[in-house]
C-alpha cells in the first residue's frame, strides 16, 4: 500500500487534538497561501506532533491538529504570523468556525 | 448568515470526541447510501451530541462524533448495524483510517 502521508502519526495517547471545524466564504482572498505557510509553521513549533485536513465541495472543512501539551497549544496561539491569520480568518475566510481542545484517551488504527 | 447545519450544535465542555480520520478507496461499493443511513442512526443514539463531516477531492476524510460519555460511545461502537458498517469498512471502504476518541475539555465558536 502506498504511503498516506495525510494521516497524523501520532504517538500513544494521551496527547491534545486541537478539532478545528470551518466555513470558508467564497473567493480565494489570500488563503490558499497563508494557510500552506500556517501548516509550515505550525509543524514547526515545540509540541506539535501532526495534523490531519479536508474540506469538502462546498468549503466545509475539519482540521485537527495534535500537540504534547497545552502550553504547546498557547504558544502557537499566540505566534504573531499566526494572530494575524486569525484576523483575516475571522474578517475574511470564515463564514464560521467552531474550535474545541481535546485531550485523546485512547486511539486505534488500520493502516 | 445562512444557517449552518454542517456544525454540531455541542454544549458546554465536558464531553466526548470521536475523531474518526479516513482514506476512502476507488469506487462506491454501496458506500455512499451506508454512510447516511450510519449518521441517521447514530442520531438516534442515546447520548448522541452531533457530528460534523469532510472529505476532500482525493477520498481524505474526517468525521468527528460528539456524545456525553463513553458508554454511549460504546453502545455505538456495539450496534448491529455499525457492526456490519464497520466490517465493511475495514475490507471495502477504507485504504486506512484512525480513531481517536478524545474528552473536549474547552470551546469557542465565531458563528
Amino acid at each position: 500500500m502506498k504511503p498516506m502521508p495525510q494521516f497524523a502519526n501520532t504517538p500513544e495517547p494521551p496527547y491534545l487534538a486541537v478539532i478545528f471545524s470551518s466555513q470558508r466564504t467564497e473567493g480565494d482572498q489570500g488563503y490558499s497561501s497563508t494557510a500552506e505557510r500556517m501548516v509550515e509553521l505550525a509543524a514547526q513549533q515545540p509540541g506539535f506532533l501532526g495534523a490531519e485536513s479536508a474540506r469538502d465541495a462546498e468549503g466545509f472543512g475539519i482540521t485537527v491538529s495534535y500537540w504534547t501539551d497545552e502550553g504547546a497549544i498557547q504558544a502557537w496561539k499566540a505566534d504573531l504570523a499566526h494572530l494575524a491569520a486569525q484576523e483575516r480568518g475571522r474578517s475574511s475566510w470564515y463564514a464560521g468556525f467552531h474550535v474545541r481542545v481535546s485531550k485523546v484517551e485512547r486511539a486505534y488504527a488500520m493502516t
